[in-house]
């Protein structure tokens, strides 16, 4: 779906060499890239939009947070908007206008589940720990079951919601190329660091393998 | 303002070594280190959660889109939401509820004012682009008076909103420390590539210093 990019939109975009990606493949490719994602709500009629990690699984995306959030129990069985972007460069052109951003970004929309039965529960989060760090969750202090019940996992179809991605060099006015004006893309990637070893940790305790290979994409 | 956090969360979020920052350098200081955010609007009764770059000036924030786009048009003199967020780190805890997310983020709320004056419009988006890149937007070819009508800036004072910052190493339940459990934190970083020159460029034309020497932060 894109009903909410007009005709002028779609022109301008063509321009500046975006696309709308409604594929699926192209959908779960941003949304496993990169867990951060802004949800956005409504509370008493004013938009309201919280960082959190989203997981996905399958056709579903997923997210949590804590059972108090005025966010999340708002967000219970009412439209949300669910938004992955990824910066991955300034693209620099020869006129103000036509500086942009090479992004790749993902906009869902739906009803958001509450999963509130607790085996599903656990799976869940079980599934949000173990697809970034394979089979941590297995190595864990199990959830005791107050924690489980602090805990509140939405889940959301991804039945509607569209892609955009924006790649490689400026798109300037074909007049403009013949100006003596430096344009270009400054990348942007995002860097895994050396794991830092919690102080506390017992002595002999080596760094795991899902630490050790720890990567986005 | 912090009075979408219930109690409970205030306190959950104590316990996560996070804190509520309401202090005004704070939160200028994540504005200025991520031009990404997300603007939520409400369309037709429904949030909608776009990503786009913000800028700010003083005690204002400002962003920029199509004059054609259906959510800024909406946005106009309407409550919006805007969020920065920066994910700094993958927090690995003994049981999976003390993972976490070293994060910095901020919510501002508030009503979009568009910015109407033609000049002032020309103004606001030479500061965006100088912003990031010095003095950048006095080399390039002036904006057409086109150019300007299909782009619409719209501005919000920073008056309600929050930051919300989380640093440093896992807070675990007492009695966990004494698990063979690795716990730590993998960081992560938002790396500046090596300029990428337009294949367009003119012969002669240099790379120039606020590229450069272009950082974040």
């Amino acid at each position: 779906m894109d009903d909410h990019l007009t005709a002028t939109e779609k022109s301008r975009l063509r321009r500046y060499h975006e696309r709308g990606h409604f594929d699926r493949a192209t959908i779960n490719g941003i949304l496993d890239a990169q867990p951060m994602c802004s949800v956005g709500y409504i509370i008493d009629g004013c938009p309201y939009v919280t960082p959190t990690f989203q997981w996905r699984e399958g056709n579903r995306v997923y997210w949590h947070g804590s059972s108090a959030s005025r966010a999340l129990r708002n967000a219970k069985d009412a439209e949300v908007c669910l938004t992955v972007s990824i910066l991955d460069g300034f693209v620099l052109a020869r006129s103000g206008m036509h500086h942009s951003a090479n992004t790749r970004s993902v906009m869902l929309f739906g009803k958001a589940v509450k999963i509130a039965d607790p085996e599903e529960k656990v799976t869940k989060l079980r599934n949000f720990v173990n697809g970034l760090f394979p089979q941590r969750y297995d190595t864990l202090r199990p959830d005791h079951p107050q924690d489980l019940k602090a805990t509140m996992v939405l889940g959301m179809d991804i039945n509607e919601g569209s892609a955009k991605i924006r790649t490689g060099d400026p798109g300037d006015d074909e007049a403009d190329y013949d100006l003596p004006i430096w344009a270009g893309v400054i990348p942007v990637t995002m860097q895994i660091g050396t794991p830092v070893p919690d102080p506390r940790n017992l002595e002999g305790v080596e760094l795991p393998e899902h630490v050790r290979n720890f990567r986005l994409e």
